[in-house]
């Protein structure tokens, strides 16, 4: 059978080593920053794998991670994986429940453990909790006072061991990295990924089409490492032989805007609200980031008015990216295409503001409840399928979560989009949110959207309930601002929505609340609304403005 | 077992046609310029799949094409690797025993023909030949007088079938393509490409560490479709959503420089006598070639000169580039580091003018006959290995040379090369001509490069003979300029050698000879000589300089 070696990461750690020996990783902590090098890197990442075997740890092995940016997280990024193990990457934000079920679930060996996050592990434990965790090592030259065992800190546990280490040839099916999906319902589901996904995922982010990351670049992942491996940027990074920055232990926005001026960051990555506070404190304050050339915003939507006041203000480019853990995390990313630089402005940013076009290696879908793909005309509204070489096709253990996500391989990512007719993907809703009136959909987050612009409004979320005819209305729950009129603010509501959208998404029925239902971790939780009124009975009697679509 | 679906080509086309409908696709034929679009392709390209599987043509089959570069061709590149066949790029340069042959052993059902090639294809018949081939389609809307038979033309052979065709989901191993490498001795070799390799290389062709191919570029292969699939440009620029511009049959410099000029070509591609030719042209013609920024040069070592005459008079970068038919064949990429854009000028050119750095995801060693690395100094020499996910691990039904030409996977490439402090890799000399002389190794290229460069040097081939003592010694086979005194041109070439060189490099005799023997496509024939001078008898009693290594 004609073929090629094994698709694995480990080549990357190679080539940077061997090529790009001074390169810098450079990382924050608590007292000031730590300098090395790709040169020193290696030799330090095969110590970690002689330490990892001396432990035990055998191919196949789950080590975890709960930790925040540094440089020790990044070697064991290289190190387990290419051992043969599999990096697990606790997301430590997590409710204790969750965490205490992933170790679990994943089986996890070993854990490296923070010193600041050493408290919130500690807190997770339990009788009978942890049983698989042999050993903790902290992220630290000493061992802080904890209740975790046993415990060693990290350079003890490395340093007896040799700077080179014998890599084996691992196939390219060797699972290498897990993450955890936090349902919002369930219990989270474990994500695999294979050295195989791995260096398809890393090659798909270097070109243009990706996130052109070039050999001169200086990245900073903010996007915590515990969130889908940062997005990949540590292993792309390497890849392409850039520099490191990593803004350790909770960044502010004053230390961000430090690490770009001394470091010459030319690129970083992270959710909206870190560059909207980034955004304040240069309103504030005198910072040189002239060296920062683009921010890739994932996570969620990222607001117009950022894209635009980096472009304007910082000749900064947002770079708007959409992934999911199931897909490595990279999907879409909003690039313009060749002569859109000449569109007005507010086009470009138009462009720029949607979830964007597939890179290239995937392909998606986008259908109707009857699996008939939506016309791509900016309108029509479908959910998002997606497969490709990064795209996992199955949960850990959970066939059941594994016949409700995926089709023959396609992984149905949950979220409602339209298509526009240059390709370009926006979300308009998630597929559970999304309310089905007359056989179409309405998206209860432009609904949502639209209300919260009101002034009195203070939070504002939209459910479909069941309806005999239409199947489904919106009801909208608003929770007013102290001293709102609460009549004057309904008819407004709806006068808002009318001049918007299409009259048959006009809500049936505005409900004033006082608080709308969290989760564990602050969403908008809409089952619970849900489950409160699964009936009809909100809207009995009501007359729609007009419940089905017309041509308006 | 955790994984994602397999790697192939037909994303990357579903993307072109489907996010860049309206990129063009355009071909210079005999009657002028022929365009399309990528939406269109696509149609075409289900055409041609649904008129390949009417023909009988099954999953594995091999289908053959000998022609040169332009849309048609293009068109087989995704419609017979996508539908699960294989397609086989013929080189119709080859001598008419190797084309027979290379049918034969391929078992090709289907030869795509250019009417311009037919009558070479014709002329490689034989009594017995092309046994395997159920048909020829001549690529032409019409059949001309042809003794291939049966034959069909292009148009009417797509014509019945569908513009959409339901596409198999192929497994990532499945043959795609394949290419033969013509052995200096021997038959020819065949090399597959599975759907893996072709995706791996494809992705690994688009980041700046690699050719940095963008969506905006506009791209000309001159390099020859059938010379490893152009170097996978028509696959990249497609994954890119880039401008195809496929120059047609027999190019003239004027013709490149127009179509530079007409389509906006921004990069080009080819080996370095295409780029003299442009050179000459632009000496003597006014053309605008403003819009190019940068030339691919492989196949052969860009001169120095080219290099910075491109750069000086029209800032356009030269990428020099190496590779084989067994890496897909990209490998090495000299492009500048960070920082060294600093350096002067003639630096840069060193630089870029060596064969460069691997691109991400391959591995390499070079190894002395001990099998030892040799180390990264520029001076030592040593044979590249190397391996990786789109390098092969086997010749097609040729165990014989497996055994020669691979060590556990790894590609023993023949090519002695320098790799320099800061991994620049460097062909010093190809294995079989190096000369192995008390230990050390001389590289016949370069003392030929220097020996050529005297006035009254016609041609100049160097090869090592036994030696009792020195195992080789270096023997120079000259051929005059007409009118040269042998005698003063002998210790003239003698001090040039010495001039440049270590003593004990220095030939210990310089033969006159009329005519270096050549190979039946133009190469030095050094084999000849070698047979004749196997003893030791062109030397005996020749005392050489110093046949040993010493410190200078």
């Amino acid at each position: 059978m004609p073929g090629a070696t094994a698709q694995t990461i480990r080549p990357f750690l190679w080539r940077a080593s061997k090529l790009f020996p001074d390169r810098e990783i450079v990382s924050r902590t608590a007292e000031g920053i730590r300098r090395s090098t790709y040169a020193e890197y290696e030799g330090r990442v095969a110590q970690l794998a002689g330490a990892l075997e001396d432990a035990g740890i055998e191919r196949g092995d789950r080590v975890a991670t709960f930790c925040w940016n540094h440089d020790r997280h990044f070697e064991t990024y290289f190190a387990i994986p290419s051992m043969g193990a599999q990096l697990h990457t606790i997301n430590p934000l997590l409710p204790d429940h969750h965490i205490q079920y992933i170790v679990e679930n994943a089986q996890d060996k070993i854990v490296f453990v923070d010193p600041s996050l050493a408290p919130k592990l500690e807190g997770a434990f339990d009788e009978g909790a942890f049983e698989s965790v042999e050993q903790f090592v902290m992220m630290a030259s000493e061992v802080p006072e904890t209740g975790l065992e046993p415990v060693t800190d990290y350079e003890t546990f490395v340093s007896d061991f040799d700077t080179e280490y014998d890599w084996p040839d691992l196939p390219e099916d060797q699972p290498a990295g897990m993450c955890y999906t936090s349902g919002t319902t369930g219990e989270p589901k474990g994500v695999e990924y294979t050295q195989q996904m791995m260096w398809a995922h890393t090659m798909a982010t270097l070109p243009e089409a990706g996130l052109d990351i070039r050999s001169d670049d200086v990245i900073m992942p903010v996007v915590p490492m515990f969130h889908v491996n940062a997005w990949g940027l540590p292993f792309s990074c390497t890849a392409a032989g850039a520099k490191h920055v990593y803004p350790g232990p909770s960044p502010t926005p004053e230390d961000l805007a430090h690490l770009i001026e001394e470091e010459g960051v030319t690129m970083t990555a992270g959710v909206p609200t870190v560059w909207l506070g980034l955004l304040d404190y240069l309103d504030e304050n005198d910072a040189d980031i002239s060296s920062l050339e683009r921010i890739v915003i994932g996570g969620s939507a990222a607001p117009k008015s950022v894209i635009k006041r980096f472009d304007q203000e910082y000749d900064v480019e947002v770079v708007h990216a959409w992934g999911m853990t199931e897909m490595s995390p990279v999907g879409t990313i909003a690039h313009l295409k060749p002569g859109m630089e000449d569109l007005p402005l507010d086009e470009q940013y138009e462009k720029r503001g949607k979830q964007g076009l597939m890179v290239p290696g995937l392909e998606m879908r986008v259908v109707d409840d009857d699996g008939n793909e939506v016309p791509w005309n900016g309108e029509d509204f479908g959910e998002l399928w997606v497969r490709g070489p990064w795209v996992t096709t199955e949960y850990f253990k959970r066939p059941d979560a594994n016949e409700e996500d995926y089709v023959e391989n396609w992984l149905k990512t949950g979220d409602v989009v339209t298509v526009d007719a240059e390709g370009y993907v926006k979300i308009v809703d998630r597929a559970k949110d999304v309310i089905k009136s007359g056989g179409e959909w309405i998206s209860s987050l432009e609904l949502e959207n639209t209300l919260m612009g009101h002034d009195d409004v203070s939070e504002a979320t939209v459910i479909g309930v069941p309806h005999e005819r239409w199947q489904e209305r919106p009801v909208a729950f608003i929770v007013p601002q102290a001293g709102a009129d609460e009549d004057a603010l309904k008819s407004d509501l709806v006068e808002l929505v009318r001049a918007e959208f299409p009259k048959w998404w006009t809500p049936d029925e505005v409900v004033f609340i006082d608080e709308v239902p969290k989760t564990a971790t602050g969403k908008f939780d809409k089952k619970v609304l849900r489950d409160q009124y699964d009936d009809s009975s909100l809207i009995e009697g009501k007359t729609p403005d007009e419940a089905a679509p017309d041509d308006d």
